[in-house]
């Protein structure tokens, strides 16, 4: 690279580090590991996700952009688990040093590790074809991290915000949005998706079983039913597709019944899907979120989607509205 | 991918976390984030590294040298901070599925954490050109750690092993061993580094900083003598040539000059750079790894070269025998 490794990180990511008076963080940036803190009482919880180029997003993506999809995404992981975020490190595999570029991105990343609560304690910087890591960094007081295991029988089954913009985002910006009214907000639900981690706080001793959405629900919500399940008592779940929460810009576009599918079936829209004994319902107030009740944990070993009542069957990631299950 | 990332996890790397009982890991691979106990009056320690085809390696490196090598590069950085290690997380990018390289990766892999007492705790893997990020975490007594800051005039720079070695296996592999005797030595330090793990545990209260030798032994001393340094008082170094640990093997295959010349500015040894306070050597007893006394701090702002009595002029990365200093 024109730019050094080290001058890189201290350009750009020494600064980012040091802008954060984290008492936790005992040495940060610029030596051969951080020194880190750990909370008396607490567990620590981390997640490592990358964001390859081709696989996870197209060339010439804006570098904030990306820092806003690698920072949703990892620390949306964190709010899965009612985490308290703490700390971020970065492995950036770049095909050249491009200033502009650095700079968009580590703009971006500081903004979000100043709104989250977050310091830049660490990273690495390699020449190669554009991939990023993160690994996130966050705290539970011990036993209380929520999981995917605990769903049980009878549980409600809850989704945060609204389902499926992200896939709308990404269609709009691949093929065109068919209205104006939605591009600005599904493009945006898109590449920068809000982790809900003020619900995860505020989740803790209230959900059975919580997991961020990043497949898709269907997908999300069976990763809930196998950990929760046992090998002679699977769980299942009933949905009920009018409880589906869409917004507008997503109905306005592409239509319900296929704002439902991507519902279903989208993935990355990172909000959080949880299971909540009913009678923590009416204990929920003022939560960060709006939260929707979907559905129900049942025994049948299988998620059943009903629409107004009526089932509807369920094929490959999404349902056929209109054909009766054999 | 063929194989999805799910079995892959499930297949590879879950048998492999599973494997340690390690009663730090509350929860390991498969929620959203692993679950882990810090053990109290310690601080944690973390490093993060990746390894990209094309630019740290050639396409076809067999998936075991890989394993070795990005661990061992990783790991010796918790050996510079006289860390006890703990757990690994894993980043993977492959181009496809290949079982027979994930089963000697993992294979790999699983005997290093085994050796070292490390649990692999988390991972993600994504499709994409080759490239493996590895995050080290550790485990040091409050304020015990080893950092590059802390040397001070007149304290001696040890390293350990030999030095050289790396560079020799890589021009080996790249252009032929002109001596069959150093054939599988060098190679097997290139792919195999040793992260001194041991020696930095026991140089804890006895070295005043320490660094792992990645970049080559002048650029990882520089970057002791600039953070323990002033602006004010900047720090230098004497080093004594003829002091510098070389293998029978680097000498025989390359020569004294040339096995000198990687022993500076070679990188990729990871063994240790420390300063020590001239007082503590003697109090150094039953070190689990060969130390040389190799040079001194001074207050000259510079490094400055000298075999048997003689200065040595030090051009770019290395230094030239013959000639007087300017």
């Amino acid at each position: 690279m024109a730019l050094g490794e080290f001058d890189l990180i201290k350009r750009y990511f020494a600064p980012l580090a040091e802008a954060s008076s984290d008492a936790s963080v005992a040495l940060g940036v610029g030596d051969d590991c951080a020194i880190l803190n750990c909370p008396e009482g607490h567990q620590l919880v981390v997640s490592i996700d990358s964001l390859v180029e081709g696989t996870h997003f197209l060339q010439d993506t804006p570098a904030d952009q990306l820092a806003s999809r690698l920072f949703g995404a990892a620390v949306s992981d964190l709010a899965a688990m009612g985490a308290k975020p703490a700390w971020i490190t970065l492995a950036l595999t770049l095909p050249q040093a491009n200033e502009l570029w650095l700079e968009r991105f580590s703009q971006k990343l500081g903004q979000l590790c100043l709104q989250y609560g977050i310091s830049l304690i660490g990273g690495d910087t390699t020449k190669g074809p554009l991939s990023l890591t993160a690994q996130v960094h966050g705290f539970v007081p011990v036993g209380k991290a929520l999981k995917r295991s605990g769903a049980q029988k009878g549980d409600l089954i809850c989704v945060s915000g609204r389902l499926g913009d992200s896939r709308g985002g990404l269609e709009g910006l691949l093929n065109g949005f068919p209205d104006s009214r939605g591009v600005e907000y599904l493009s945006e639900r898109f590449f920068a998706p809000s982790p809900r981690v003020e619900l995860g706080l505020a989740l803790t001793d209230k959900a059975s079983a919580a997991i961020d959405i990043s497949d898709g629900l269907l997908s999300d919500l069976s990763h809930i039913l196998k950990a929760s399940g046992a090998a002679d008592e699977p769980l299942g779940a009933r949905l009920q597709l009018e409880a589906l929460p869409l917004s507008e810009e997503l109905v306005s576009c592409f239509g319900e019944d296929q704002a439902r599918q991507w519902a279903l079936s989208g993935g990355e829209d990172f909000e959080l899907c949880f299971t909540l004994p009913a009678e923590h319902l009416p204990t929920l107030h003022n939560l960060p979120e709006a939260i929707a009740v979907i559905g129900k944990i049942t025994d049948d070993a299988d998620i059943r989607l009903y629409d107004r009542g009526q089932e509807c069957a369920l094929s490959g990631a999404g349902y056929d509205h209109f054909k009766n299950p054999g």
